[in-house]
């Protein structure tokens, strides 16, 4: 297998983008974790750009990830300085990496307005600047910033700026697409071209996602003999992204057949795109490629019956290949075999023939019919199937609650307030607590009622809530579906509750959710 | 320039991804939407399958998007049943719109596994059943289920399926990658082999985004000879979702020359992809290509500078051609244009010389800083700057309100109760209401002491309620915002609350809901 190096710029080039932002601990955790994956080389930052990306390549040092995969990045020298003495390129050395990448203009657009020099003296400022690191380190790679624009505005002198770089020993000419306006066939065009010039030279790709075609143009550019793929996982990076190497990858791996990471690697995508996110409190994209919670889920009732007679027909890979798995969802437009699909899932044993399966399906209908939508909540969908079946014993029972909000005084804040009763190991348990608004107020009264007999509750909390007008038209009469994702140490799951009153759904999705916790800490202690 | 169709089918593959739902009335205003933007063809949905769907193609023809416009989706007949009498024909026909759009099996695997039928039947059952829609209607498209999947296990039997639907007189072939497993270079290389067979036969594309290609799968469709383009505006879909039309629109329109929607319409592209958001209740994407809030928005010191000189140095289009604005994120130079902006766009007559001005935009920062937007709430935000200018004579002064929700014995119904004092006209009033919930609750309370001053209140009802939590992470303690819409016999109207409590911002879009309309009222009168 051709092997292909992979160049992941999280750290850097996707810290660039509005919302992310990580510690320096996450970013030696971060690095880690590519290196461990297989990822060949992990741009950790711009030393000299801000002291954070210093204090990384000083903690790095200090860490499993082998320095062979570290690099830093910055800038041709300034025009007025040597290149002993420009600040940008001793930084660069100060890191002390074996990988060093700079990034030179392309663009005679950028040279005349940005730089103010002429193209010549930005040609110099190249080799000289490749020319010394090169002297200094192992690797040198030349990102060629604005390659494909300064080529349409500027053929010729496109090509003489990676000449300068190439002369000066850069060990890779990456060509950037850094607007992210080129489309795929006129990037492919553009490579050839460079190809005929450079000959045999290895090439670097970077692509930024503005046209959304970046995942294509890198997976194109492999395929026409680039070798370094410069991207970040989940694709994060200035304005609209970078490249998403957790796509680039898998594509490159599994239908082109080249060499990203050890092939039994791959399986861990999944795993480290989601600890991306943990990191950088971030919200997983459900639908994204390969590794989302719903890149292989299915709704529709043909989808689904032609999966369970083979998986192929509505998938294009195995999830498996990458750490993720086949989901079915169960809503109104899926049928009685989405119903078996999911009940095996859950590990009830039920045969299409039980005619117990015909209460869970009647049910169903009834609570859909009210509104209840079970996609994101199949917490409450196993709880509904297991007290259909007569297969749930519960763990309390609970008999009333009251909540009040209250502005007094014109006053910016209100207060909420709740009480709850509930009964539970023949207890009866009456309580009270405030809260942030009147759903917390409710959560906080139900944990206070529960924790005394269930001090297991004290490891879940409430990741995310979501509320949903179903029957707009009639203004606040509307009937309200809640939706409410919990987790704990090792679990996520979702719960549903659906009513006209916005604090009866949310308590049904509450008590729903605790069920579910209680449930599963049961289970997991009879199987120990 | 050429025409290129464009075919969106949120209403119908949209739907089928995990998170969104429309209800009736949002699938009906989004189609509205989608003309009045210029997309030729809307799928509204699957009348074979669910109620909800033909429920929509008879909304649909009440309202103003041109019935020549909108697409009802379905399958070929099944095999045991002639064209006369199966069901999911017959129930295309009956949602009497002039374009259907039916799938057929490409794949020899599926006609095998799935269907369970002959290569031959499946042949017929494509013909007998293109033929038969095409004697009823204007247009029939035919959709070629898993094409690049079925050519690539039998290249022959594939392209014979696409000339069962040629003789029957389909419209257009459209060449699916129903699931997304298709790569650019191999996507073109089938359809440059399918021109060669079917010769100048309409072809469409229709591709699924489970590779990350999706958009220059379809992109490059469009420059090899497709001229009709199936997506969904902001890429929602089944798995990983469809081919992102809010993208691909402005690459063939911006960068390849083509006509997708007339040109003036373009820069209305971001409004309609938040709309499909807003009515989705779906969580913006800010780095989605053209249209997100990150866009074009500027973060690296080095970027930063250049653009101030020449935006071309780093933004690949002009942000306005789709809608969208440059952003600075360093140093935020955009308020009072982007104010000025705004208060244009909402027809507020205001000069830029205004020294009041410098009050609103802080007022308005302020605001935003704490969640507020006022896309979808052009009240609060026109109450918003009368206020800030001193332009504004109050109707009423609200003092306190109290909130009560409960639940007694298990019951199913939660009784809410509100009580409100508001000081009108110097008389303090004081009362109470029931309601179907807490908001409701409160609306009848404050509607109670307010009628007896302003009876012209009662001419004025609650249209439409949302709610949307903001920061997501911190489960029930997360702020949330509330929009409201209103409406009265001559006008409809949107405001805005947003506080942890959603009792509190529930409250204040009430409020402005009402100061709105009173404001309205007076300014009529005045003018009369």
């Amino acid at each position: 297998m051709t092997k292909v190096d992979i160049y992941d710029t999280l750290l850097r080039d996707g810290t660039q983008a509005e919302d992310v932002n990580f510690t320096v601990k996450d970013k030696v955790r971060l690095a880690e974790a590519f290196c461990d994956f297989g990822i060949r080389f992990i741009e950790g930052g711009w030393p000299g750009s801000n002291p954070r990306d210093i204090e990384f390549f000083k903690a790095i040092k200090k860490s499993s990830a082998p320095i062979d995969s570290i690099a830093a990045f910055g800038s041709t020298r300034r025009a007025k300085r040597s290149c002993e003495t420009d600040e940008n390129l001793q930084a660069l050395l100060e890191a002390e990496v074996p990988n060093l990448t700079i990034f030179g203009k392309t663009w005679d657009l950028h040279v005349r307005e940005a730089l103010k020099l002429s193209p010549e003296e930005n040609l110099e400022l190249i080799h000289s600047s490749v020319s010394y690191l090169k002297s200094k380190v192992d690797r040198v790679f030349y990102d060629a910033e604005h390659f494909f624009d300064g080529y349409k505005a500027n053929r010729e002198y496109a090509i003489k700026t990676l000449f300068a770089a190439k002369e000066a020993g850069a060990d890779c000419l990456v060509l950037c697409d850094t607007n992210g306006g080129t489309l795929p066939d006129s990037l492919v065009e553009i490579i050839e071209d460079v190809k005929k010039h450079v000959g045999t030279y290895p090439l670097g790709i970077h692509c930024h996602n503005d046209s959304d075609c970046a995942v294509a143009n890198s997976t194109l550019a492999v395929k026409h003999g680039i070798t370094q793929v410069q991207g970040t996982m989940n694709g994060y990076g200035e304005r609209c992204g970078n490249a998403n190497l957790a796509s680039v990858i898998p594509n490159l791996q599994l239908k082109y057949g080249f060499e990203c990471v050890p092939a039994a690697n791959l399986k861990k995508l999944r795993v480290l795109s989601r600890l991306v996110n943990e990191l950088g409190n971030l919200k997983h994209n459900i639908h994204q490629p390969y590794v989302g919670r719903s890149a292989f889920a299915h709704k529709g009732g043909v989808h689904v019956s032609a999966i369970m007679k083979n998986s192929r027909t509505y998938e294009h890979i195995e999830p498996e290949l990458v750490g993720n798995t086949q989901r079915v969802l169960v809503s109104d437009l899926s049928g009685k075999s989405n119903l078996i699909y999911k009940a095996k899932d859950f590990g009830l044993d039920i045969d299409s023939n039980d005619p117990a399966i015909t209460g869970v399906v009647e049910k169903l209908k009834e609570l859909e019919n009210k509104g209840f939508q079970y996609e994101g909540a199949e917490a409450s969908f196993e709880l509904l199937m297991r007290k259909a079946m007569g297969r749930f014993e519960p763990f309390f029972d609970s008999l009333n609650f009251r909540v009040i909000d209250e502005m007094r005084d014109k006053s910016d804040s209100t207060v909420a307030e709740a009480t709850v009763m509930i009964e539970v190991q023949g207890e009866t348990e009456h309580t009270a607590a405030t809260g942030n608004g009147p759903v917390n107020a409710l959560d906080n009264a139900i944990r206070k009622a529960l924790s005394r007999f269930y001090p297991n509750l004290n490891g879940m909390t409430l990741a995310d809530y979501k509320v949903r007008i179903l029957t707009t038209g009639t203004g606040t009469q509307a009937l309200t579906r809640v939706l409410i994702e919990s987790k704990d140490d090792n679990d996520t799951w979702g719960t549903v509750g659906v009513a006209h009153n916005i604090i009866e759904a949310s308590y049904q999705a509450l008590i729903d959710s605790i069920e579910y916790k209680l449930l599963k800490d049961r289970e997991n202690a009879q199987n120990t």
